[in-house]
């Protein structure tokens, strides 16, 4: 591979070539200008009051209010930690009052009747004799409860064991209402507040937790509900999924909300019969970033690419409208859209974009709006200028839609496009405590051009795999692998013999599709669920994240979430804490003791992947030992 | 004045020269040696993601996203904003919390049953027949609501003028739940949401509003419910008020749940009988920064200082502890309390500091909490070193607790240190139109040793008061006046002849403390009431807010809400909004034509004295033509 190019995917860097050629700039072009801030980039320099901005530096120890570097960097990794966990929980609140305006005859109806009634129950919700959507709204109020109940914890779901729960019990973090715990971040962390490294870190895994088994947990079983649970699928990955004679229409964000009405609205014969109209085959969809992942898994809807490669379906020249809602939308996108025919159609008021076309969705007219939307991009076709034209021929096939039910179904039963709410995770767990599998790797996250684009994804994921590791991804890692037909069933020959051999047996790929950064929390229900039918906590399984090109956010908040939850978590980009060195302390070291899991940080993904493989194997050795004293009791 | 200086407080300089003495550090050593970063200050530096941090300059006019210098300023704004408003609405939800744990025979009591009441029926809550203390939890109970209800929008108090609301709602930024719009700014901000400066100021404008006329509001409704509504007490203010022979506690910090319980500890039989057995005349307290403003308007406590002497309160060596609560503590404290005897007592989970000695307040047991701190106060009297004492002998009188109450009825009636319900703002809106008061201003804030300490608050009054402006203030501002005699009623001849007129006939200052930061929601309601009153929307009034040494992110989302409300407002400090050109039109400019007020930054005070005044009289014209229009409109 040729080290100048800026990513191993092909496509990418053919239009990374476009670009130069027709004199437009991308991501990769303001990276090469652009010095990080030093400061920064240590997490020590403060804004949060205006006496400064104070920089700790050797001459300057101190802050104006006296902050010491780990004050400041303990508030501003708290500050990620909030802005990610607001991100991921305003996402599931909105999908809540989509829920809540969902009936029989309106835009949004309940597609999966039993998830709702298992849920209504767990939370105690009267559903003999009611009318299915009274259970609904019910649910959705419930739901709305968690974001700013007044008292009380959050309701945590069945899949937390009770050892991990009993662990944030001790050392105080469970969470209380999702908006709250944001809230004490933001005033625990005004100046004057917080001024201790261990207890805003503390605050963080709280409001963290608050996210992955809150906000991102309640935004993924109801969006099941309105949608569906995802089943395996067909589809295909990367920007050769455009097509030249059809209307290209990039749907790029994170909420299924729109993006399932735009669905929909691109099947409406009034608009099909349009897009012939104006001289087009037809209307193609393509999904960027988590959006991608939520309409594949539903609807197997097509891949055009991840985070770094927005830029770049607009520098085909054959888009004709990049519709967004909101989270890792490149402001570029105005400015670049007005080089190409694209209409660049922003839809969120949480959202708006200088330079783009607002049209603002409407869920309460849900269908009307995406038509209107989509409209917009078929009327845009006739101004496509076929000479600036150029869509890569690189794809790759992929399986994707392996929600929790799907992966339990999928082990235990035979397949039939059905999902067998008898399934357990027995076989997954055996798969594993027999050595067959050696462990299981989340491997989530972002594009950051700290890294070689989907380098850091592919390469750990390709010697996860290798050495029987099963792999599970979501988010813009989800898309690396599927662009790298990682998540095609025949890339079982890239696995070792354990992984291939269970691959072969369930029809499955290595690297298993679990959606959007949002469905980390099917990783969560998936890992709780092992631990609790091996009576373990989260800890002692053979479990690791890692986040290899992360740059949100919400992957500080994932990050976090994740270690809390018992995972260990490998980063690779070096989060913004290297200047305090009781947080760092803590995140790679202490973490370990109080919580169970600790992060890593390793920016080459080789090396990663040997370390998690060593850990891997540490934790195996230390269940193994467990389980054999475990039989001897038994015996004895 | 010897420009040198850092301070027009004596007591201050003395200090500063004993620390010099001491060899320890202050504030302003940290200052001097400190260089503030210059793109920090210009707001054009994004660590929102971790592909940078993104500097702009002319070279890299976009971060990586493509974010551009106003969309970076915006969000920065933006998040100084949701800082601002979670740590004052925060504050009004524990106290929330705290009503509710009220009962008879509790720690917790109603001292203003009318209060209560009258707030019971605004928010449509049964009262008849009804135990105190069954109201006083459902009021509690619906205060709390607004911070976290699922649905509908902020309730808003009734000293809101129709006129504005509207204004609010046709801009949509009526607030939603009080949490939520703190949430909702920490979502848009995030990388790839919000990237337009005019909607990212809507949205931190809206979020400011929830603060002001939500969380704010709410925090001084209900601690006058808890603790009374203020009236006129004498008191007096500056170091000197420590006291030689006495255990000196400082109370800092700002929410009176904790310190009302020390005022009543240290009045407790037992510690005083202690404080004597351990050598000392008695307790002496004194409040620092917002503390001090809650303790002194209820009980008459004196005051120690404003924001930037808390360390010097420990440097005079008399002070026993230090005991605080949340916001504007200096981390510094702990390592200084270490130079000396003192004890630093955190008290909140939500504020720890390394080094400090943390003794949680437990609310549910708050008097036996209280008395526990200060016994260790009383404790450490041996422990203090005479040779290292140095008191300054500097204090000064000040009248303190002009709640809205307290200025109705003093303007309208006779006083007798009782609040008579059946006063109006008519007398006040009289002085007002009738031109004897040339109109009013709001001055509070913060201290920040870009302004010399106490010269931006003390002189722009001065010329207020002499141009007979009457002013009213509150935080660090109001202990300003208080130690520079501004507060007290023979301050009246600095005043000019109408406002010096004014306040003999009613026993006034020329200067009108109204409390704690939080308490700026009373001036709202005043203005609000005066608007009604006359009639008209509230940019139509005579009547500014300045911010002369601001430095918090709470007097940012204050800054915000004032103007949102229809008030001009000056700034002493340059916000880092400078590096973003439409951000900064926004602001100084164009949001009068949507809000009907704006932001003037000008850090010499006497400068924007002369703009105030220019401000106050010119819509003093148009106010004039208005009502004579009103009266030839009525003859016609």
């Amino acid at each position: 591979m040729d080290e100048k190019l800026l990513s191993i995917d092909n496509a990418t860097n053919e239009l990374i070539k476009k670009a130069q050629t027709d004199g437009v700039e991308t991501i990769w072009d303001r990276k090469a200008n652009m010095k990080p801030c030093p400061m920064g980039e240590k997490g020590i320099c403060c804004r949060i009051c205006t006496m400064g901005p104070c920089r700790i530096t050797p001459k300057t120890p101190r802050g104006l209010c006296g902050a010491t570097a780990d004050v400041i960097v303990s508030r501003n990794f708290a500050r990620m930690v909030a802005g990610g966990a607001a991100a991921h929980s305003d996402h599931g609140r909105d999908i809540a009052h989509v829920l809540h305006m969902a009936s029989k005859d309106g835009n949004y109806k309940v597609r999966d009747e039993a998830k709702l009634i298992k849920l209504a129950k767990r939370w105690e919700i009267t559903t003999e004799g009611r009318d299915i959507y009274d259970v609904a709204h019910e649910v959705a109020e419930f739901a709305l409860n968690q974001f700013g109940k007044p008292f009380g914890n959050l309701e945590l779901p069945p899949s937390l064991p009770e050892q991990r729960k009993k662990v944030w019990e001790d050392l105080n973090i469970v969470p209380r209402a999702i908006d709250r715990e944001v809230v004490t971040i933001m005033h625990s962390t005004h100046v004057g507040c917080t001024a201790d490294a261990d207890s805003m870190l503390d605050i963080s895994t709280r409001t963290a937790l608050s996210d992955g088994w809150g906000g991102s947990y309640i935004a993924t079983e109801l969006s099941d509900i309105l949608f569906g649970t995802p089943i395996p699928r067909e589809t295909e990955a990367n920007l050769g999924v455009l097509e030249e004679n059809q209307v290209n229409i990039v749907l790029h964000g994170h909420e299924p909300s729109l993006s399932e009405m735009i669905v929909l609205a691109a099947e409406d014969p009034e608009l099909v019969a349009l897009a012939k109209e104006v001289g087009a085959d037809g209307i193609n969809l393509a999904g960027m970033c988590c959006t991608a992942n939520e309409v594949t898994m539903r609807h197997g809807v097509k891949i055009a690419g991840n985070f770094a490669q927005q830029e770049l379906a607009i520098l085909t020249g054959a888009v004709e409208a990049v519709i967004v809602d909101v989270q890792c939308i490149f402001p570029a996108l105005a400015p670049l859209a007005d080089c190409y025919h694209t209409k660049f159609i922003t839809t969120s008021p949480k959202a708006r974009i200088t330079g783009a076309t607002h049209l603002e969705f409407d869920e309460e007219k849900a269908y009307d709006s995406a038509k209107s939307i989509v409209r917009e991009a078929i009327l845009n076709f006739k101004n496509r200028d076929n000479k600036k034209v150029f869509i890569p021929q690189t794809k790759n096939h992929a399986t994707v839609g392996y929600s929790v039910d799907a992966i339990v179904n999928q082990l235990d039963t035979v397949v039939n496009s059905q999902i067998d709410p008898t399934g357990t995770v027995k076989p997954l767990a055996d798969c594993i405590t027999s050595g067959v599998l050696r462990g299981a790797a989340g491997v989530v996250g972002c594009n950051n051009p700290k890294v070689k684009h989907d380098y850091g994804h592919i390469e750990l994921i390709k010697e996860l795999i290798k050495n029987d590791v099963i792999v599970v991804v979501t988010g813009c890692s989800a898309q690396a692998c599927a662009k790298a037909g990682l998540l095609s069933k025949d890339a079982r020959r890239l696995a070792g013999k354990g992984l291939a051999t269970v691959c072969e047996l369930v029809d499955i790929p290595p690297v298993l599709h679990m959606g959007s950064c949002v469905d980390i929390s099917r990783i969560l229900e998936l890992v709780g669920e092992v631990a609790k039918y091996l009576n373990v906590d989260i800890p002692q399984l053979p479990v690791v994240g890692a986040a290899p090109e992360w740059m949100s956010e919400k992957a500080v908040s994932i990050g976090t979430y994740v270690v809390a939850s018992g995972i260990d978590t490998w980063l690779g980009v070096v989060p913004p804490v290297t200047g305090g060195p009781r947080v760092l302390e803590i995140l790679t070291n202490e973490m370990e003791n109080t919580l169970g899991a600790k992060f890593f940080v390793e920016p080459d993904p080789v090396k990663a992947a040997g370390q998690i493989i060593e850990r891997i194997e540490q934790k195996r050795k230390a269940l193994e030992e467990m389980f054999e004293n475990k039989e001897e009791l038994a015996k004895a």
